[in-house]
């Protein structure tokens, strides 16, 4: 039996998901089926209370007395210890701060920073090729500032896509190149951003602690969609950083989340060294002196009402806490993302396009993506046609020459449904046919993150 | 005739105020003298109704589509332009990013890159030994990693308070250091938090021009309150960063701003390569290629919700423009305050306070500091008691020892009236008398920016 593959197949699927009331948590527009939540999550109504309750309340009748009244003062680590068990984090290890980009910075400074510190002659960090581009731009800066080399190496995200029986290629060429005794740093992307490719994190973190290589991982495509252990028993990673408004469901520019493992967290100091990660800020003494722990990673006054948001968007996923957790979550995920590969593969593959996901479960995110093959019509014009049928995806143009452009469908286990990636399948072969027959007219292409 | 020192003199001055409309903008809570809007700006009505769109059309209905549709791409280039003429930069030259602190690492960084670069033989940077700790904090953290040192001069900024005629005594300090040769940057605060001293930003640009040296200013408590010209002729500013959430009225956490002259902006980089500061980051190139202009300065992706209550924040300021802009704001600020210290000296005197701002308007910023002297009453016990008698400023307390405690009232021309002044200055008449009979109580000390 294939339930999957009929509409009555898929109802019957979300009527049995024991996740199926989360979905109410979310604002979500009648009429359209929203396959990007790994971009931007969906509203959630609490959000919105939130947000309100914090401009109207604490801002507009507490005034500077909401630093205290109404714990401003404190959210960040209130936050972060709400995303924490979602990433395998212990409470008071994490916290919310800056952008992804920035928590990168710190922490990649501050791993170069303990390498230094324990007298290694090591000086070269190792990223994935295709890795997301601010992560290479952040590793790349540190590693100027501390005259160490990027080595990137990896497979292109998009060749091969499906595996030899029992190895993960994509991680398999990064563990290659951890035995160098030159590699100090491995930065890596838990999720692929384009292809939705998922790395081994256990394996890397085991062989990278086996090798003397400190582990960075940035979780933005992973946390709230895909259970992570940050300190799995001999598999413990040593930094991590992660996004705010993917599937944490934070709003546009949340801020974004950065962990350290304990064990080096007061070891090195991060390079931003602003007021509120002072061990004291309201001593407003002269000399800057780290505070304990994760809050040292704490640079500026964080965004409250952005802040707020997020509070909200980590509650969603919290809630399913009852109800199985991530575990749960990531079992909805999966079986999201294997209708929807089997539901569009027959129209996909008929117009050209190639699967880029991986198909085994143990190596594919919470995405799937169609890559655009030679004979595949315009990528960006089936994006468009989607849409104007009321699907939302999101298209990525090739970065570089040898890699093709991407058709992306993330699957949010808190609000999508078996249902909507089957119909979501048949709107995206209507969309191929209609552009197969009428070219790819001429709109200008959008520029989303 | 001194009509300020009457409630009906207050009175006739706030009805002759051309800047009175701009008050009706905010959400001031019935009762409630609020001076501390140099810690959080109060709430604009629009920045509710901002946001709550931002919320609920743009997020819950436009999801990603929002980044296009509703231009949150270019909104925090937008809120750039509307700050820049505030502080007299040009459109395209200033851009809302982070935090001050982060700004100010970027900013710092960039401007002993631009020394180094010029192959000059400098590596001290100069700064008041009392600025704001996370500016010396930031500071003491980028000299640290580029090998340069910082030398701390200045006045202590209690001591003296008022000048001798004609010289502006924080200034004459900060000016005898530039003269040194091994001096590269000058980072100065353009307000002081505690005493609310300003410094001559013009005589201090054209002698670090004449020397060679870069300037950075933080405008904190300067954008919104006081007019900043960084393109004076020939006193025309290398770099500065400034607070959403204090005069500019963005609420708590907003993004900050930063500025760069334009004759540098292209000549460097700041470290914190993020994708939205490249280029072309819609292109996801394999390096990083810093955009043209103030663009290179943003990092991640802003926090839309916090960014939009900024929008409306700074809208509250540009209402001016009609009414004479921020030199009408500055004449009724200088007012405000003048009216507060003369309203509040006798009281104040009589109890052993000690007045740390200085009498002169153009040695003033936007606030009045009451220091306690060694024979006043607790002051934190006299913030508590002048709370409870609905009026906020705030406390700060010796950040070491030689330095008083502080009581700080900071004056919004945009919404403050002289009849708030008045009565606060009869209000802390009363909390000190009750103190001084009382006592100072137990309660804790609270925690607030």
């Amino acid at each position: 039996m294939d339930e999957a593959l009929s509409l009555s197949g898929c109802r019957a699927l979300d009527a049995a998901d024991r996740l199926k009331p989360l979905r109410a948590q979310f604002e979500l527009p009648p009429g359209l089926i929203y396959l990007d939540g790994n971009s931007l999550g969906a509203l959630p109504h609490s959000a919105a209370d939130a947000v309100q309750h914090a401009l109207q309340q604490e801002w507009g009748h507490g005034l500077i007395r909401s630093w205290n009244d109404a714990g401003w003062i404190h959210r960040a680590q209130a936050v972060g210890d709400a995303i924490a068990p979602l990433v395998g984090a212990g409470a008071g290890e994490l916290v919310v701060a800056d952008s992804t980009s920035v928590n990168l910075h710190k922490v990649l400074w501050a791993a170069i920073g303990l390498v230094q510190q324990r007298g290694l002659q090591r000086h070269v960090l190792v990223t994935d090729r295709d890795n997301f581009p601010t992560d290479r731009y952040i590793a790349q800066g540190v590693c100027d500032a501390w005259k160490w080399t990027v080595r990137e190496a990896g497979l292109a995200p998009d060749t091969p896509v499906q595996a030899a029986p029992g190895g993960n290629p994509r991680s398999a060429a990064i563990l290659a190149a951890l035995s160098d005794p030159q590699v100090g740093v491995v930065m890596l992307t838990h999720v692929d951003y384009r292809s939705g490719a998922l790395h081994d994190l256990a394996a890397i973190n085991r062989a990278a602690r086996a090798a003397g290589v400190l582990t960075v991982w940035d979780l933005a495509h992973s946390a709230g969609a895909v259970p992570v252990d940050l300190k799995a028993t001999a598999a413990q990673a040593d930094f991590a950083v992660g996004c705010g408004y993917k599937y944490l469901n934070g709003g546009p520019g949340a801020p974004a989340f950065v962990w350290v493992h304990p064990s080096h967290v007061n070891a090195v100091e991060q390079p931003l060294r602003g007021w509120l990660g002072h061990a004291a800020p309201f001593d407003f003494e002269a000399g800057y002196r780290p505070a304990q722990g994760i809050a040292r990673y704490v640079c500026g006054t964080p965004p409250i009402l952005s802040l707020t948001a997020l509070q909200a968007g980590v509650s969603t996923l919290r809630a399913a806490d009852p109800l199985g957790g991530m575990a749960a979550l990531r079992a909805k995920s999966l079986s999201l993302t294997r209708t929807f590969m089997r539901a569009s593969r027959a129209a996909a593959q008929a117009h050209g396009l190639e699967l880029a996901t991986p198909t085994r479960d143990e190596h594919r995110g919470s995405q799937v993506s169609w890559a655009c093959g030679p004979r595949a019509p315009d990528g960006y014009a089936v994006m468009r046609a989607l849409i104007a049928r009321g699907v939302i995806g999101d298209f990525r143009a090739s970065p570089r020459p040898g890699l093709p452009d991407i058709l992306r469908f993330g699957f949010a286990p808190a609000y999508n449904t078996h249902e909507e990636a089957w119909l979501a399948a048949q709107a995206l072969g209507g969309a191929l046919g209609q552009v197969a027959q009428q070219g790819p007219g001429t709109s200008a292409r959008p520029r989303v993150t």
